[in-house]
């Protein structure tokens, strides 16, 4: 099927600005509540978000198979298990109803009135009732950079690093979308040359920069996904900054791996960017340092130029861009990493959610955490309002940001924006 | 509210036979398809089903405040979010009407007809679904046996160990109900004397015998449950296999933890056993070896006396019983496992499910896993039909069972058996 919905040429009747992430060419899911506290899945062309589930009672998807409640639910789950061909046709459909020489919906005044919304009407929701949550380690330069503060430049790496995609479960139940404020986090830490843990606020609050990718419905247990196919099972991208607690994760993560360091939250952006839209921007993968097994072995181009940005906004004060990455640099692709999850059988359900783990790139600046850009904090960073910051403060928002650009298009996600507040205060009980 | 379902002395007018796991003292809580392929939510007395969204439509929970379709539901998850207070008056009022003394539904013929069925004419089902699946790691002598086996006696334990209940994230999309096979996992290993893994089938399966708990909705985003109000939050238990991959594990495993060595399945009972019906089984937990932080301490009994055992059947052969272990040897007990998981402010709800770990007594039939009870296969275990097992061989079943007994009852969970097939064969494509 033809990508139609990706036409460059296309322009929209609706608004959008210059240098917006959602021309009519990107048509990324969400979920939001509508002024008349509605739950609806839509979508968004400029700053205009769009009812779906409005359009589809109204008759506008007439002819593709779709269920009456398909977009009238609190997730995207359904959908995205109706498969690549179905999300094709509403895409392509949703591109024609926009299209500016298109005047059905364009000059149908009251139809316009409920379909479509400003973004200050809404609230955007989680997309996907995440089932669950994978988390990758997929970056070599953030692996080697971690593994040289722990264990030396020459044990850098683990000697599966560059034979599988190193990855490990997550927590579902903590992912929110952006705008929720989260707290610092309390636990156990091991102070310096003692042996003997203390209680209290983590004092080493960290973001990871990441994406993640969300599935639908892929196998059965016992299955393995070939990886030729690996990416019909992806529907799309999100933003992730997967919330860190350092001195937390030192003193617990052996030998299971991190667990309260992490589950305290994990922040997506709330458009789901779908596989589809970012076609034009794949890009080579890096090249392989050593020779991988067949089953991970791929053709073809499986990595994407995705321009990505971590920000930091102290309290009443403007925000300072603190790193600069691209998905790009993952050693791993997203094929790869499905592809690994479900050799040994392992199902992959509609609304499971893998991240990348934090991507960082070849250049200090590119580093994908305060751990790493700050370098365990020798090196901190000035705000521009003259405070310093080795890892987070209270009240601090961190705000990330990700998009491609080519000469024809711009495609982006948004934003995910999460402010750290002071350890949560229990109310005293009546 | 006493627990009136408890009662020692009360006798069913259901048959129950003199080593039932299901006497009118345990009443758990099930999902499972009727002879009509209905699904419903259901309890168990002897060897009798009971359709509890039948009884309800018939008006036997008049009184109690429970929505129209509370157990005409696929899962148990409403009914676990419904809280305490209603599943003891659900568990009382069951008692009421299967007391041989009440004969309002005893004389019913019709209403029995509806409500009753035999186990062969029911299929269970997962019962619930579980959002979140949180595996722990809190029996010290299994901790010891492995990292004795990994890192020397000296450094068997790692330092956090005795400070705080290790655990880490598991896959929640590959946890079956028993009576459902799986297949041999394949995956990367490495062979011994080589830094270049291979790809095949897994050669070292093994079982974990664990327990875990399935929770209710206990706290919001940032929230901690005090340990005090922990065991308000705990629905009941169900026995566990946490199948692994032994060599899959080993290559893999550094540093984020295992991933595809577990979650290619985790097999449970399919009758939950209430923490209610377990009240008269509580006993001390073993003695901190160190000393704990603050919010981990509690009083009272938080342990409970639950007699395990796993047991292999070859095909065509009788079961061995490999290993006898209980569930109170648990260093670390539910109350502080479920404390320490919110300490961060990780959001823990209904139909959470939290494993105890491998629970690995200190007598070496009490080890809970064959790489215990074989050490690393140096001590093979000798089959009914002469054979040997070091781990699971293709076609064997692992069967896990467990009840608690006094001189006055018997509360059981039943079994969790699990057949292991050869590598998954996919079929060829037409």
């Amino acid at each position: 099927m033809p990508l139609a919905a990706n036409n460059p040429d296309r322009i929209s009747w609706l608004h959008v600005g210059k240098n917006s992430d959602f021309p009519i060419q990107n048509i990324p899911f969400g979920v939001f509540l509508t002024r008349d506290d509605i739950i609806t899945i839509g979508t968004r062309i400029g700053d205009t978000a769009i009812d779906l589930g409005a359009l589809h009672q109204l008759g506008y998807f007439e002819g593709i198979p779709l269920t009456d409640d398909i977009f009238l639910q609190d997730t995207l789950n359904d959908f995205i298990a109706d498969g690549r061909k179905t999300w094709r046709l509403v895409r392509n459909r949703i591109a024609e109803i926009f299209d500016k020489n298109n005047t059905t919906l364009q000059s149908n005044k009251k139809h316009k009135e409920i379909v479509l919304f400003r973004l200050d009407e809404i609230e955007m929701q989680l997309p996907v009732q995440i089932g669950d949550f994978t988390d990758f380690y997929a970056s070599r330069e953030h692996a080697t950079n971690v593994g040289t503060m722990f264990r030396g430049k020459e044990n850098a790496l683990m000697p599966n690093w560059l034979h599988l995609p190193v990855g490990y479960h997550g927590r579902s139940s903590s992912i929110i979308p952006s705008g929720i404020p989260i707290h610092r986090p309390q636990g156990q830490t091991i102070p310096p040359d003692s042996d003997t843990p203390v209680f209290g606020p983590s004092k080493l609050v960290d973001f990871e920069l990441e994406m993640a990718f969300i599935t639908t419905d892929a196998n059965d247990l016992g299955e393995s996904i070939p990886i030729e196919e690996a990416e019909e099972y992806i529907f799309g991208l999100v933003l992730l900054n997967d919330w860190s607690a350092r001195d937390i994760q030192k003193w617990e993560y052996v030998p299971l791996g991190p667990f309260l360091a992490k589950n305290f939250a994990s922040s997506i952006s709330p458009w789901i960017v779908t596989l589809d839209a970012l076609e034009s921007f794949r890009v080579t993968s890096p090249k392989p340092l050593k020779s991988q097994l067949p089953y991970l072995q791929y053709k073809g181009k499986k990595s994407f130029d995705i321009n990505l940005e971590m920000a930091i906004q102290p309290k009443n004060a403007k925000e300072k861009v603190v790193c600069k990455s691209n998905f790009k640099y993952m050693y791993w692709n997203m094929a790869q990493q499905l592809t690994h999850h479900t050799v040994n059988g392992c199902p992959v359900n509609s609304g499971d959610m893998m991240g990348s783990g934090t991507i960082s790139g070849p250049t200090p600046d590119s580093y994908g955490s305060m751990l790493e850009l700050t370098w365990r904090g020798e090196n901190p960073i000035k705000m521009k309002d003259g405070t310093e910051r080795k890892f987070i403060n209270d009240y601090d928002t961190v705000i990330m940001r990700g998009h491609c650009e080519n000469d024809d298009v711009r495609i982006g996600f948004g934003e995910v924006s999460t402010q750290l507040l002071p350890v949560f205060k229990p109310k005293k009980k009546k």
